[in-house]
């Protein structure tokens, strides 16, 4: 579906220039009535107030949906909206971190159309029942035509938040779900932030770091190994998704928004209570050069393959 | 200066796309790096963390700027950046609260230059200095040429948030600083967020509600007043700004970023400990069509003055 549409003389006229402010603020409050809280914990005043769980760490996290860039006219509206909501708690459950309140910033085009935005927000909104988000504020602004970029950011608190750093020599290397293939089955836009894994993963003394696999394993994986060290990686072991031709696409895919975390050396996983597949894929050596990816088997430096990137598409 | 550039074989190309994504995250670290911490307090983990002052109310705002919206090619690149900073640190002032981190998230056009993007930079940066705001993480990701979207999360604390709520009728109505001709001063890029104001107004008792001025006094004021309430205007009080050319211009320009509050009944205004002007511009009383503005002096409403309008330009 199209989010932009033709101005018409004498026809309804679904588009933001048309409604003018006052109406798209309420069609948004329309479509998120259930998951905002009276202001100022909800939509409404100058800031959003919101008290973190005493004794927590407060997390915060911010990404964009961008049309043409993150989705395009082929995708349903709701599963963008969807989408930019789970991609930010993918980064919450990254930390081991139960979700607080989101703020939701829009940046639309004079020509967006309104029945395309509150299939959007639907989608947040039904994400947000599903993960017990409240939306409680943001912002809205004009953009250029034949533009939409929407921005959230999430928050979120931990008692032991669970950052990139902090695995040894040693320690070995787990994933959960399989890799690769996002885009071809669907799963860049239809995906589960591993949330009660990630806070799970971070009650247990054993896990030492832990990442989310947003721009596939062969990206994200340097970003766990300490200063000295390598990933000696066992490539039978990593779960290639069925829809996945080969394991190069399992390490460059991205998308995936599955964990990929480090346990203490010689520590086995505790009993592991979710559905989700689990693997150990490898572990970490000292080794140079320095935050390579090894195949276990050979001992050759695997073929740089530079995992999802931003800028050269 | 134009944000974007056009690539020229043979020449140095200094745009997003020739950089690819680790040039731009380096370009980012380099103009970010007086202001931001170590990870994962700042930028380099999946989310940053915080912990806010113990016994405060966390603060949470979002606001973007956009290219051709907010800004375009005849404003310095830093300005642009600082306004990005200054505008959600007037709604932390708002809220009578104190600044925390803050998250940036980019859309940029493949064809964005570096050199502008590091000016944008370095003007958020310079804001952080002068408003000692960390700058904790964020995101970068690619937009459609031409385009740049920059978005900002700023978080806060306060003892006492002081919202739009909380006002009764024979409430009196003040404002700081002065109104209208923001464009046409410049202004509208160069203001100073009134945070120590705000945090002095939360801590008087006798200051009942507060809102800041970013679309114009007519579109803002009602915010504050009470169902069943209008506010009575001393139009001779209103300060109107050098730069704008009537009374109707300090009602409607927008983008003021002036504090606007509420003092109840009867009570004075405490000494006032900055140069920042104030000033009482009216009271609240009951009447009918509520939300109104009324002219003191003759007993008319005002002629309906829309304020800024995001989407009928």
């Amino acid at each position: 579906m199209d989010p932009f549409g033709i101005q018409q003389r004498g026809a309804e006229v679904p588009i933001c220039s048309q409604a003018g402010e006052p109406a798209i603020l309420q069609l948004i409050r329309q479509h998120l009535q259930e998951v905002t809280n009276p202001a100022p914990e909800g939509i409404g005043d100058d800031c959003a107030t919101w008290t973190p769980p005493a004794g927590e760490t407060l997390l915060l996290t911010i990404d964009p949906v961008v049309h043409g860039i993150h989705f395009d006219n082929s995708h349903p509206p709701e599963a963008a909206g969807t989408k930019l909501l789970n991609r930010n708690l993918s980064d919450i459950a990254a930390m081991g971190g139960r979700p607080g309140p989101a703020l939701l910033a829009l940046a639309m085009g004079p020509d967006l159309r309104l029945d395309w935005l509150g299939r959007f927000l639907d989608g947040i909104a039904e994400a947000c029942v599903r993960h017990a988000v409240p939306l409680a504020g943001g912002d809205i602004t004009s953009a250029p035509r034949n533009t939409f970029t929407a921005t959230l950011t999430q928050t979120g608190s931990a008692t032991r938040p669970l950052t990139r750093e902090g695995a040894v020599p040693g320690a070995t290397l787990w994933t959960t779900g399989q890799l690769g293939g996002s885009l071809a089955s669907g799963r860049h836009l239809h995906f589960e932030p591993r949330l009660a894994e990630g806070q799970w993963l971070a009650a247990q003394d054993a896990v030492l770091s832990m990442t989310d696999l947003s721009d596939g394993l062969a990206k994200d994986l340097p970003g766990l190994l300490p200063s000295g060290t390598q990933a000696r990686l066992d490539l039978p072991a990593i779960p290639i998704a069925p829809e996945a031709p080969t394991l190069q696409h399992a390490l460059a895919d991205g998308e995936d928004y599955e964990l990929l975390f480090t346990l203490a050396p010689e520590r086995p996983l505790p009993d592991w209570p979710f559905k989700t597949p689990v693997r150990q894929i490898g572990y970490i050596a000292e080794g140079q050069p320095q935050g390579t990816l090894v195949n276990l088997a050979d001992g050759k430096t695997l073929e740089s393959s530079p995992g999802y990137e931003h800028f050269c598409r």
